[in-house]
């Protein structure tokens, strides 16, 4: 009889991999992809990520390619401080580098998070912070938002039900819906939690892919809150994804907690990636990167929103975010968006149903659609082919 | 009042950090330190590893810095089933790419293990696999070993007494006992293990290092075996850990619950790593380079285990490796060396207590030291200082 591996109860009866299932959509050259959460690699500051690599590789090589502290490499974690302290005084010591802003998101349901622990997320959220919550064996519900993304009052009433012990936001330019909460509803925000012992998990992987409107500081920079957030940023939007570099802010004796999770999981992030983005971060300029690719991502958030609001029929509504990547549809009728896709394929455009960033019942006529690597023109014949999908 | 973060009961009330302790000890520049389990960064093959990166950067910089597929490049995928394949058949789509052999260990807990499920391990055992067992709710079991590792006859008494549902061996110059099985206790082990439903996870980073003695292949090439072990590689030992490379090698449907898991923690181990390690391992040389390196540790492993054979009283014992980086000493007496590292250090010479690598009842006389740093020279004084604080 062959053998099987056991497989943890972690893992429901038919395991879905909503992320992987979409990495292989993405592939197939032939089809133009609005399914993507993934920054448009022509715009990479190519010459000066290289240049970084090639001097650490010259001058630090031996630091480099040896292991490094859990926490993180000394430069990084000092111009990761910096970066942050521009919203909130931050020190180095209250840096940990990170794989990513995903392995913040995991490493902080694992600190924080007994199994049958409840979190708390908007409705939609990040579908791979839900699979990092679910394996840590966390209960999520979701909570109502509106245009702004999570209501105070929803909340409140949530916190007051579920006993939860954490909240997870994305409050600028969220993924999936591209919202962004304005400064008032953050203090509302700050304001239901700092009556109670929940804590705070700021995802903020997108704030500085601003294309208009005004910047918003942190919630984790409002008065009382730095001390019970855990902000993740990561370079993966605004500088490369392929470099696996993030980092998390966290206050006093969690981020012991933190660490001995960090060295169980992947021991430390890359040195070598560490420094070339420690060299780029104080040798070269991220914001005049940044603001030079802003520019094609404003008309590309343009071209998509318009064609989408002149397409979709009167029930619809479409989020037209201010920086990110993400527009955010629904149709509003009985559309399940899950069968639209391999009809939408056939027509050579791709885009993510929306049920799966629920952490409960799913609006299933929802769909997310990225303009960050498509020019207008693709863009345009994009949602032609989708037209001809929703037609059939 | 100031708030406090809630912390999963994942930790114990006195969360230890082992791992970060040790890289504490090893900052300090005037201590002569056994204690790392790091290569010597002296005899990277940095040339062939800088125009790996320069040919990437170069030629491939837009798939290098941009997102990929969660198991991994298929460059680095292929390089890394034919590496396996010289031991056992395996093809590209077995291979899980991983950072580390370390988020190997961790992912194979998390696919495999539900809370409260038994994992045998050898005692002494690697302490950071203790850990990722721990995080992901298993129990620890310890098995007697002898010289040559675990006893066939008590890991069958553990599986009938703790119905087993994994098994996790380093068979290879074993962390931290530097201990090898013989090919026949490796049949012996597989004989227990295939009339079970027990799975093995065959740990093996320091396997190629061997500067004596034959290869014995791994347990999973043995008959039967491949269908029921995950095999961990690493390129840390033999290349750079700073370059955060290792792969899991997995038949069947497993690899999907691994994957799965992968996109949780981090998504994907760096495309830029990934390529640059795939085109050293086609273009350059690994086994020349490995070659090239095992002269000088088999002279260290000598200079060490005789001058400690020399220097130790008649009680103790010091395993002899035939690879890999590590001597394992039993003092045989009263001795804690958990209260002798203070003492030893502040002589200026490091180790590690060799409490916590056992899962249970541990022989606080022992220590692991390593050899792979050091001069013969640095050794011998090494060894004077550390028998000034066994003398105080």
């Amino acid at each position: 009889m062959p053998f099987t591996f056991p497989v943890s109860s972690r893992f429901g009866p038919q395991p879905a991999d909503p992320v992987g299932d979409l990495f292989s959509v993405l592939s197939r050259g032939d089809i133009i992809s609005f399914a993507g959460g993934i920054p448009d690699g022509a715009l990479f500051a190519f010459d000066d990520l290289r240049s970084s690599f090639e001097h650490v590789l010259a001058h630090q090589a031996r630091r480099a390619l040896q292991y490094g502290a859990t926490p993180g490499e000394p430069e990084l974690r000092e111009a990761a401080a910096a970066l942050v302290a521009r919203d909130l005084p931050t020190t180095p010591d209250q840096i940990q580098v990170t794989s990513g802003s995903q392995e913040g998101i995991y490493l902080a349901a694992q600190a924080l998070l007994s199994p049958g622990d409840v979190v708390l997320v908007e409705e939609p959220t990040y579908l791979a912070a839900v699979q990092a919550f679910m394996l840590g064996g966390a209960r999520l519900v979701g909570v109502e938002a509106d245009a702004e993304g999570m209501l105070p009052d929803a909340l409140a009433s949530a916190i007051a039900e579920h006993g939860a012990k954490v909240v997870y936001l994305i409050p600028t330019f969220a993924n999936p819906s591209g919202k962004t909460m304005g400064r008032q509803r953050r203090e509302q925000i700050a304001a239901v939690l700092l009556g109670t012992d929940v804590a705070l998990i700021e995802d903020d992987p997108y704030g500085r892919l601003r294309f208009s409107g005004e910047p918003v500081a942190p919630i984790a920079a409002l008065p009382g809150m730095a001390e019970r957030t855990i902000l993740l940023n990561s370079m993966s939007k605004v500088m490369a994804p392929g470099l696996r570099i993030g980092w998390m802010r966290v206050e006093g004796a969690l981020r012991q907690i933190l660490g001995i999770a960090k060295s169980a999981v992947t021991l430390q992030s890359p040195a070598l990636n560490q420094l070339a983005v420690a060299h780029y971060l104080t040798h070269h300029d991220l914001d005049a990167h940044i603001a030079s690719v802003v520019g094609p991502y404003r008309e590309r958030r343009d071209a998509l929103h318009a064609g989408l609001m002149a397409m979709l029929p009167a029930t619809a509504s479409v989020t037209r975010p201010d920086g990110g990547m993400f527009c955010w549809v629904r149709l509003g009728d009985d559309t399940d968006t899950a069968q639209l896709l391999p009809i939408a394929v056939e027509e050579g455009v791709a885009f993510v149903p929306g049920w799966s960033f629920y952490a409960a019942d799913p609006d299933r006529s929802t769909m997310r659609l990225s303009y960050a690597t498509n020019s207008p023109e693709m863009i345009a014949e994009g949602l032609r082919r989708l037209a001809s999908a929703l037609g059939r």
